[in-house]
């Protein structure tokens, strides 16, 4: 059985000493959001997922959910009782806004606790992290009624919320969608049509299931411009906002997958059911793609989570298995053998993980907190440039947060050995569970192409270049202290690198799209690797200042020196062989004929 | 559900083109093997494979095997008569010797058919893979007696084989074994203890299971140089030869795993069971060795074989699943949306599996070509040097074929996206399936380590000084040929890659071990890299030639050259960022104190 512990130090090392708290608390309605205050919220949550949630994940995947034949869906058991009580502590409202009842803090606070959350059981906590989603597109496209009636009870967790974007025959295309709206006459319009993949699409943690569906009205124009969204509450609230009427869709089937079996991905029949635009009429893929961003960044969140619980459990393992001895000599003589941790492979894959864990936590708060920055600060230029990075660095914290999660998953697999293949010890479900994150919410290889198609060249590359400017920057300041010098180098030649694959992106992109297509995803890891790399390098200057300080836990401060120089060292290397993989074109694999690809008998 | 041809044109190519078939043709035995004699014998392999195993796939991996309260394991419906076909074809002995009742085949033939059984049910083909192995042990140490007893009825299949090696606490470090074997004072031994992991420790598909076990006798010494090897039927052979009275240990349970859930993996208890010592006593882990050697190829073939069926469903779906458009216009304006094929990114991942498929399978067949040759040849120095190339390759073709399995079963579930998730979509299963390859046999870190410590500096590092020699050579001739000449350089570069890494471990690994252990993987993938080059730089002059000769299936060598180039320009350049990184060396990751690692709240 696999255990978790909430990596609180952890999360308060990014917090308090790499991301700029006092530039947040220059933001309106966070003046008091300091060190201070964050400690007792992330130790209170770190226990509470740990201890009530933690304990939930394996026994809720090995049961997983069922339909039954009136078209309900059961969730494993306990998951009930356990969503009440994530909701009556209070998790589900940290940072949503205080007029619809949430506490008002700030994004990067409410991420960090999700971590947990997901970490602790990630199937579990999707029903509530998609509800978050669909609050977001209510708030920002539905009328003042619509949010009045929905947004309460959905922050509140009583309600929970879905995305109900794909169709058998459009997944990534959403423009194929087929699902159709027929006005009623009375402002609210039918819904007509099958849904797939849809998770938490029926379930029994909550009293109601608000759905947003996407559906073309009669005259829509076709593709992504005739798409609208609508609100399709499974009972249509009364007049006292209470659950009235079921409305005429049912869940049709669950789907069997290959990991996340606490959530129920439904197959859903809308058969004329009722439901009300949210925004404008053919303005449904904007209005979905509010949820999208916000969830893009908690999918990579996922991944981060995965990573952590299974880095956890492999160096807990290394540290308690003993196989073999220690290459310069026994380390345990009195014992039958040294522990796994004394292997350099074990070791190196261990370091790799911190290494990835670690550095993608910071990454992923330090982008949240430049939302909190893009929509709250007084000051315009701060704003936009927290925007420029939000919009640049959101398709790589997917993509790249939850390559992670399945990378670091697998290796710590591999630290078990053959008892990572069996299920009783959780090992085999991180791997399973991250798998998915790769996949839904775009799959990593459309996030590739948002960055490099859309994000790279947003008002001619000003997002990148900023990048590029605050790297060097830092590489430079950090050049002379010997403890960073290796560091700074090592992310300098990085960032190198990344300029030139932005050239040749320049220089090759606009002769033949191809390029970009087939360079994509080598930049995406390019630039995660910079990104992860710059958050290290301001890591370890935080770590060497604390030490320098006098900081108390030393051990802790060297133990990110030392994961930091890893990172330099041992992974950063890779940007030259990205580059070089990138500059190879589109030619050759553009060249073969599609038939040639099926293998002939 | 999935779909599978076997790849026969690809491995006649192989054979016929690339493979020095009249150099083993000069060996004796092996007179009349020529491509007249493969062509038909693979069309038939492959035919029944696809035919009549391969439905069997999906379904037995959703049903599972049953320990019933009997002890006795049933496998999932059909397998059983499945089995009995494949017996009764003649497919289980094609390479075994003539002696014995096999078909005196060339062993490179043997494996290149047991690639398409493992890829039509890895789980299922497990059980006579193993036997193959247990046949081995027992024909190299076991008396005549003990020969005659039992290899004729494993050879025809009527019998199964298994190893018993891992015990709770001891999996990579046999040395910690525990099962006892004490004289019984007719000849026999009785053997007590636990035993793990125990693949088709029991099942109903043969009429006795020959289990080959380690134990240790009373006064042996500790550790590996205690440890002998038992053969321990479940039905201890009457005077007939047939199977007589139940021996006295069961199967105690069956693990739940991530995957090859046909396959049961047996935890047994040995009660004082009867044994024989098959060889010397307490040489039991050198016999042992002669199974794990031959394991090791066929586990990377076992990654191979997955690669191959995902790729195969990977490019079907991208040949039959619209979504999107091409980035240069539509490319089938007709219809709704472009095929995923035309996407950039999506063509990489089908041209790295391509690649890795193809040139993975030139090195495992080239290398089984040696071991015929190192075992047949009447030519001592051809021998030697066969066997020089067997020693190096076998943890590179475990290693680096296993990591291909998984890495292409997972960028082929990809190309299917959501669907690749669903179970009942197949692609799920290549992956969990592979997993276990990277683990079992020796994980992949120990085949490194195997690699670099031991097979490297073996008579002065010269195994690798031929293969860089080897490899040296074919570059220089290949250079002159503008359709090669890209191809060369790549692999000349990624050569000279090697050599450097080489030399860094010579300078760097006597003063300090860890800096082999730190080393080995990177090394390992290296050594996979160039080799696999080597074969793809072959496979591209072969198909030059051919084309030059005016070959009937032009498309098909068009299609060598491109994914020679590919192989060349898209995945070599890996080869000098993975020479940095074990250059990083050892400092840093084992500088980390233990402590360290674990995860403070």
């Amino acid at each position: 059985m696999p255990t978790y512990t909430a990596p609180v130090r952890d999360t308060r090392f990014v917090l308090e000493n790499v991301l700029d708290l006092p530039a947040l608390a220059g933001t309106p309605g966070f003046e008091d959001f300091d060190a201070d205050m964050i400690a007792p919220i992330l130790e209170e949550a770190g226990k509470f997922f740990a201890e009530v949630v933690a304990p939930t994940n394996l026994p809720s995947d090995r049961q997983g959910c069922t339909r039954n034949p009136d078209g309900t869906v059961t969730c494993p058991d306990g998951l009930k009782d356990v969503y009440d009580r994530v909701r009556e502590a209070g998790w589900l409202t940290l940072s949503l806004p205080l007029k619809h009842g949430g506490q008002g803090m700030p994004g990067v606070l409410g991420m960090a606790v999700e971590e947990y959350f997901t970490s602790a059981n990630m199937a579990f906590a999707m029903t509530s992290g998609l509800t978050a989603g669909a609050v977001e597109a209510i708030m920002a496209r539905g009328s003042e009624e619509m949010q009045a009636l929905y947004v309460p009870k959905m922050i509140s967790g009583e309600w929970s919320g879905t995305m109900n974007l794909t169709e058998p025959h459009a997944g990534t295309d959403l423009g194929l969608l087929r699902t159709r709206a027929e006005p009623n006459g009375d402002g609210s319009f039918a819904i007509t049509g099958s849904k797939i993949f849809i998770s938490s699409g029926e379930h029994d943690l909550t009293e109601n299931i608000i759905h947003l569906v996407l559906a073309r009205t009669p005259d829509a124009p076709k593709g992504t411009k005739g798409i609208s969204m609508f609100v399709v509450p499974k009972f249509i609230p009364d007049a006292d906002g209470n659950p009235g009427e079921r409305n005429s869709f049912s869940c049709g089937s669950i789907e069997e997958k290959m990991g996340i079996h606490a959530n129920p991905t439904c197959s859903m029949n809308y058969e004329g059911a009722t439901g009300w635009l949210v925004g404008d009429e053919n303005k449904g893929l904007a209005a979905m793609f509010i949820m999208m961003n916000a969830a893009r960044l908690w999918v990579g969140l996922q991944g981060l989570s995965q990573a952590e619980n299974a880095y956890q459990n492999g160096a807990a393992y290394a540290l308690d298995r003993r196989q073999g001895r220690s290459l310069t000599g026994a380390k345990d003589p009195s014992e039958s053998a040294d522990l796994l941790v004394v292997h350099p492979d074990v070791r190196r894959m261990l370091m790799d993980g911190r290494a990835w864990t670690e550095g993608m936590r910071a990454l992923a708060l330090w982008t949240c907190m430049q939302i909190d920055i893009a929509e709250g600060s007084d000051d315009e230029a701060a704003r936009q440039k927290a925007d420029d990075m939000v919009q640049l660095l959101t398709p790589v914290v997917k993509g790249i947060g939850t390559d992670i999660g399945s990378n670091v998953a697998n290796d710590m697999q591999q630290v078990w050995g053959g008892h990572g293949y069996i299920e009783e010890n959780g090992m085999a479900q991180f791997v399973r569970d991250a798998r998915i994150t790769r996949i839904y919410e775009g799959a990593n290889g459309v996030q590739a192409m948002d960055l490099v198609g859309r994000k790279l060249p947003m008002h001619g590359g000003r997002a990148i270049q900023a990048l590029f400017a605050e790297v060097d920057a830092d590489v430079e300041k950090a050049s002379g202290d010997e403890r960073l010098a290796e560091i700074a180098t090592a992310l300098g030649k990085a960032n190198g690198e990344l300029k030139a694959a932005s050239m040749w992106l320049m220089q090759n992109g606009p002769a033949n799209p191809n390029n970009v297509g087939s360079a994509a995803y080598f930049y995406m890891e390019m630039l995660g690797l910079v990104s992860i790399g710059w958050m290290w390098l301001r890591s370890a200057v935080a770590a060497a200042k604390a030490l320098d300080e006098g900081a108390e836990d030393a051990a802790f401060m060297e133990a990110k020196l030392l994961t930091a120089k890893h990172f330099a060292l041992g992974l950063l290397p890779d940007a030259g062989a990205l580059r070089r993989k990138l500059q190879a074109g589109a030619d050759t694999i553009m060249a073969m004929p599609a038939d040639s690809f099926l293998r002939a008998g």
